[in-house]
């Protein structure tokens, strides 16, 4: 474990407290708002709520690990011996990133086969990307496990990425002219805010991570990407499902 | 109690946080879905969540105990004395096995009769199943208890199989074509899943199973069982109840 000052302690404390508010707020603002979009969004609205209800779950959970692995005493740090459990993180993203792409799917309202297809495709290779890295991070070490199960993971990631601006791309293109840009917002929130995991997962072959520091920059910039694709990145999801119920409404 | 390694304990640790949240996740879904499927279906898609809220109930009481059993410092797992409590599944099962089949007889919609006779049946077979399996895992052997309790339960758990595909399996191909499919995959589900649990408990007969891998391989492996039997095959009922709904509201 690494040695931590009581500033960076306290840093990560009050980010994971901050996350934990956020997504709880999150859950209960696309909840609440299931009843004003029509019902072809409903279930849209409520995988939205789903992931961010997940994420606050594991961010009660990380930061009740991050508690335990440290104890602060008159402003000095010491390690507890607890291990801090990083797993929570590979735990919640098993479950939320396939929903957080069959959100997106959900609210384009494709055809049913479409929709069934590129759930499965999508939300499948987000669940392999998951699992491949999940051997790389907790081995522990900076070799060539991390680095093998971490090659593995970017084959999916990268499929994905495709996809987003691929065959997902062209259907994006039909959507109504009223929700293109936001639909478009939306799936680039995911690829840029994604681009944060395999940084942080490469980059201690390039630089040594051992210090309080990083330690403290990786978890608050998980929890800021984390942040990014799952609330901010459902607002987005809402808003569309809201003005697409309007049109729609107002059309029929 | 087995020696586990620090990497063991872990793995098990996440894969029960990973039940926790999925079992909610499932339940909220599932509950938040009643309002999109007709009056026909809501019990069945209430009962779906009850499964899962009681499923949820379980993994969060057996992750306690986990994290109790053993602990965990500076990367070497010991035994605390305190002794895991493996009942805890006896006593889920008992209540969600014969709900979960009551699910798929109830959005199956046949007559009051049948509904009433079948669910009778095979939830009585299925609490009988559990019940007779309970003093054999619980005797801690791997003698002639384990192995008597264990045979006698088989015989309720062939009846279920049996008649999921012989008087329900005529009642599903008597099932509009829509969902025929569907109700013949969540019927497989069931069966499927359910095997793993048999060979478990019988695997000791034939290989010794002292160590901390089987220990972590029978965890994770219950656990996706539970998984699939519980919300992956909830979701195909409520997909069912949707598409059902939809169909019969078209035609009325």
């Amino acid at each position: 474990m690494e040695t931590l000052t009581a500033g960076q302690f306290s840093l990560v404390y009050n980010a994971f407290s901050f996350g934990i508010a956020t997504f709880a707020a999150a859950t209960l603002f696309f909840w609440f708002g299931r009843s004003q979009v029509s019902h072809h969004y409903k279930t849209a609205v409520t995988i939205t709520g789903l992931v961010t209800f997940i994420a606050f779950y594991h961010y009660w959970r990380i930061f009740d690990s991050w508690g335990e692995a440290y104890e602060v005493a008159n402003g000095v740090v010491t390690v507890t011996g607890a291990s801090f459990n990083h797993a929570y993180r590979y735990v919640d993203w098993l479950l939320t990133v396939p929903l957080l792409l069959i959100e997106l799917i959900l609210v384009m309202r494709l055809s049913q086969t479409e929709t069934v297809s590129k759930s499965i495709k999508l939300g499948g290779a987000a669940a392999l990307m998951i699992l491949l890295g999940y051997p790389g991070e907790v081995s522990g070490g900076i070799d060539s496990t991390r680095f093998i199960w971490g090659a593995l993971s970017m084959i999916p990631f990268l499929y994905i990425v495709f996809t987003l601006y691929s065959s997902l791309g062209e259907a994006i293109e039909r959507q109504p002219d009223s929700v293109r840009g936001l639909i478009r917002l939306a799936r680039n929130l995911v690829v840029v805010s994604w681009f944060f995991y395999p940084v942080v997962y490469f980059l201690p072959f390039l630089l040594s991570l051992d210090g309080g520091t990083t330690r403290a920059g990786i978890e608050v910039g998980y929890t800021i990407a984390d942040i990014t694709a799952k609330a901010v990145f459902g607002l987005v999801i809402f808003a569309i499902a809201v003005r697409k119920s309007e049109a729609e409404g107002a059309k029929a």
